[in-house]
């Protein structure tokens, strides 16, 4: 992350982040990728979080929102109906789902790690078809283990990296990008962080701190030229946040849903052709899923009425992942030899003073 | 509840019951009744569950689940979001919901319990327009108050009270049955009472501890005579789940889930004209809502790996409620002289025998 | 509505809007409002929402959408499972809406317009509590049947109306707005029109076409002085959205979760108070729910494929409601003589200027 | 199917069949199975179903419902969201998802029919980790093209075949069943097939046409010796129904909703660890995913009010196709060594008898 960033470019946002501003800044989290670029087509990748580190498999509690279901996340079944996540998360292309979610399970066999004696690992997509040659399936299981043992907290790389190596945002390049938020004391002290893999959005809808940036740039479009308010969407967004406040499977779905609002202040418009999936979970409260020898554990628990920072950090850290993504995508030619282009951060700068806005 | 009950006319079902064999063992529930019974028309009333009481208006964890969302339950949506029931429950007939429903506003405003700073009543129904004129809007905001006031522990009444009155059971007299299981402290002890308000069901399909009584019960019926097997369901089945198991909301949606298979075990294959919904609450973890002065609660919740006596318990008294209700029910002459028969108890001691169940 | 309205003064909206730019322009649609100011207490009303109009009782396809359930909208259980609205939609504050709901009833029996037997007619709602008694309980049965009967298609009133009456947005009047967008031809050419009760928000959260005018605006706030992006948030949010487009429930559903996209437009983070619940229907395929003498019905339907431009456009029209319900709004002094401003339309469009947005 | 079947046992059902009492008597729909069984291990394998036939590409209309979301169905978000099941259903064990899905696509590609430019196929699960070494990984790409292509309509085999090799069901041997209702013509004429891949229940749950048959056959259970009614339960359930009556998604739903009546009927109380989990899709309406150049589809669709046969036929359907997958499994030695025994029909025969059901 020697990169610039979205602040660091002059984007205005709302709230404190934490320290390295990425999902990792919750405690215990931990990231990993594989990046697969290999010759004219290959332009993909695997991404895995760990909700407790590689190293801790105790469960999490967890909630999902399918803000438009156009996509997939396996496991999600489970964590709606059980309210815990039991293993690790996979992020890749639509068509390498597969090849993921067994290679998770195999790998916590090796572990030692499943919980129930079965697995239904939580493995979720956006496609990346313009860049890369999906149905090349060049994601193998060897991929997925590189993610999921590289894992590390700290800082994280952002942009053609893991499962967002050959995504697009907005029709420019997008990708990975993370963000956190960090609630004064007063508010709990608790730290909300977002992981994006970013592939959808056109063009005109792009909105960067309130200013219609994608009104301003028309070019390196791929498919709308900026006149057509209704054009049609596709591509997709997965969110996930990352909190240590001690919330409930229904509040985490809350704050899934806050996701979504997140989306919307970046411009789109929530597609049709767009899997916009969001999951959410929280690191506190371990031991919860197993509880003593009677079943019973110790919780701690939010009031619903302390609940709204947390809320507003989901937005707010999921907008500005977003932008990250973009911020930290480059230049990419891939499959059949399209090129996409990333947003260019000095005509950027221009218009958001042009709006008074940097 | 001098009369005799359905495990006292001999009926074999599963499990230990409580104290009562009702709702009301599970400690701190209270039912009352207004039972609206006027000149040749009015054949209906009010019930209301208080889960903690009507002097204790801390929220109740809570989780509802609607089968077949063929009717109404007010407050749903708030349950569904914030995981608490913050009242009492009213159920009446599907045209008196309002009245009961801004009038446990009025008593709330009374108590100085309304939690929020508003109050979204939790108010559910069944339609009594066969004995009772349903848009005679009987129930008055007098007898509301009378349920709310009159609410016991203890040995509760069945069969024609309360929003029951005038209620149908697979074409003979339904209304108002409750029963209750207590778990063997090698599961964790728990009780789980349920209350049903039974209004559904055709004959044929009438099913008492396996055995197919309808088909051998068809006198009386009222719209089908048996050998139609696909006939036109309607009616509704109310079921309230309470438990003193300290499970979390996601949880006892899974109970309020296992009333649909307590419904089935009595035979009815849910038509579409049924509203079938089913809510479930815990006493556990009082001041879970508020939390400390930091919004912080601590809280007990049982791992899902010990959940299935509870899951198991939730269908079984869900089934013997609605057996109760049957038993219960008295005949009743209603509405432009519509007669309705109780369940014949001799007759069905008799087909009990013959497929040896009795 | 000769007051002006948000394009009237200036703020950019994208999209053409219909002839009224008002759910009215989806031919069929009437509104009604009944306003109730009395004495130093009640600010407070009814509106209601005719489908096809107050004489035509054809059922509508229809969808809702909690996005946060924190509210009351009765009569979705059925919407939800059954894929049709039956009557008018009813929209009050909170504690009125079990007398709206008994009430059209009442009319409904009046108009021997009951589809099923029985009716859970669709009331909904935002709290007043500040500028209105809302234990006062001023709706009463007359004020529902005036706004039942007045409905009218066209031009309709804005601000402090119905059931908009005594309502807050961002600290400043709201109440109620409409907007609506008219596609283009070969777009399809269908018509979306928004409806919104509004009563949500904090001041610093106000954004208008992209400018934080919140930020600006400091004076006359009633709880956040602008300097805390958590503070709580409370409130609600109501959304109708109709459209002559053909589409089938699922779909409308998708409509409704496009409203949370006009919100979060307009700045709100979708507060834990706040009852944001949005209602989709569709007025094309009369006949739909009765089908012939088989049951069956002739439909029409639009491809998923095509559906983008309808989404949009329920986002959009959806924002530009919202805003027109403060425009329209007008100062109010209400229950313990609390004073409420409306935004300043002056200071407003200076601060747009400054972002080189009007 | 020249083995004999319940209803050839003397099993009595409701209802009349179609032709084959199968899922294959909704025209159009074909079933392939590839068999797994090698060495002391490998006891597991693939189903698919089409529902079109394989040549036909057509999208349905659909819906999924997670009675107890404790496993697997990928592509739900999409059947959910969309209303259409694009392509076929895979069937298989829940460590073998992945490559069942991946492989689909392949295939899918292959035969040009990726409706959308990308595909999330649906594919499902139970698990065989008694019989079978689940973390063997048997199933491999060969094995799914297998079934892909192999698929038939008519007479389908049941028991230890495809997806349901190794599974159990009340601790015999279950595996795969089928089953059928086709309505008389005063009904619609309608019919509904049910598919059931079996791995469910304890055995002193097994109820068959109501007869407490678990209680009388307490030899070679797995877990439970018959005396504790409240056993954790786990394995699970996945059920298929199609019809071709003109149903539409949220009416699907419906029909899913009433497997677990079905399920109910044959005793299960639906445990914790049972991903009890049902799809079903109307093979009505060919073309409607894409409509014409303006993207309008011309449906037909069925009123609501006609849909209770169609209901019934599903929970009718569901508990014969779980009790044929009994009759037809057959006893099987696995996974070290363990060894599971099918239903003994002699002694079946004598308990039916003796509570006067044969």
């Amino acid at each position: 992350m020697t990169k610039p960033r979205a602040r660091d470019v002059g984007i205005p946002f709302e709230g404190k982040t934490g320290t390295y501003n990425a999902i990792t800044d919750v405690p215990g989290v931990t990231v990993g990728y594989a990046t697969v670029i290999e010759g004219d087509s290959a332009r993909t990748g695997v991404t895995v979080i760990h909700p407790r580190g590689q190293k801790n498999h105790d469960p999490v509690f967890a909630a999902w929102f399918p803000f438009n279901g156009n996509g997939e996340m396996t496991g999600s079944a489970w964590v709606d109906e059980g309210g815990f996540l039991e293993g690790p998360i996979g992020i890749t292309n639509t068509h390498s789902v597969g090849v993921v979610r067994d290679t998770i399970i195999k790998w916590q066999v090796e572990q030692d790690s499943i919980f129930q004696g079965w697995s239904c690992p939580l493995v979720t997509e956006t496609a990346d078809g313009w860049l890369n040659d999906i149905n090349g399936f060049f994601v193998r299981p060897e991929h997925v283990l590189e993610a999921l043992n590289s894992a590390e907290s700290g800082p994280i790389a952002e942009g053609n990296v893991g499962g967002g190596t050959g995504m697009l945002c907005y029709e420019f390049k997008g990708g990975t990008g993370t963000s956190s938020r960090k609630l004064p004391e007063k508010l709990g002290g608790w730290t909300v962080g977002a992981f994006a893999q970013t592939n959808f959005g056109r063009r005109y809808q792009l909105t960067i701190a309130g200013v219609p940036v994608g009104g301003h740039l028309k070019e390196n479009t791929l498919w709308t030229s900026g006149e057509n308010p209704f054009r049609q969407d596709d591509g997709s967004l997965i969110v996930v946040i990352a909190t240590d406040a001690p919330l409930l499977p229904h509040q985490l779905k809350r704050l899934a849903k806050r996701a979504s609002l997140g989306m919307a202040r970046t411009g789109s418009l929530g597609g049709n052709g767009s899997g916009d999936i969001f999951l959410a979970f929280s690191t506190a409260n371990p031991g919860a899923a197993r509880g003593n020898d009677k079943g019973l554990a110790s919780l701690q628990a939010l009031s619903n009425n302390y609940i709204d920072p947390l809320l507003i950090a989901s937005a707010y850290a999921t907008e500005e992942a977003i932008i990250n993504s973009m911020i930290a995508g480059e230049d990419m030619i891939g499959y059949k030899g399209i090129s996409v282009k990333a947003l260019p951060q000095d005509k950027l700068g221009a218009i958001m003073r042009q709006y008074s806005r940097a």
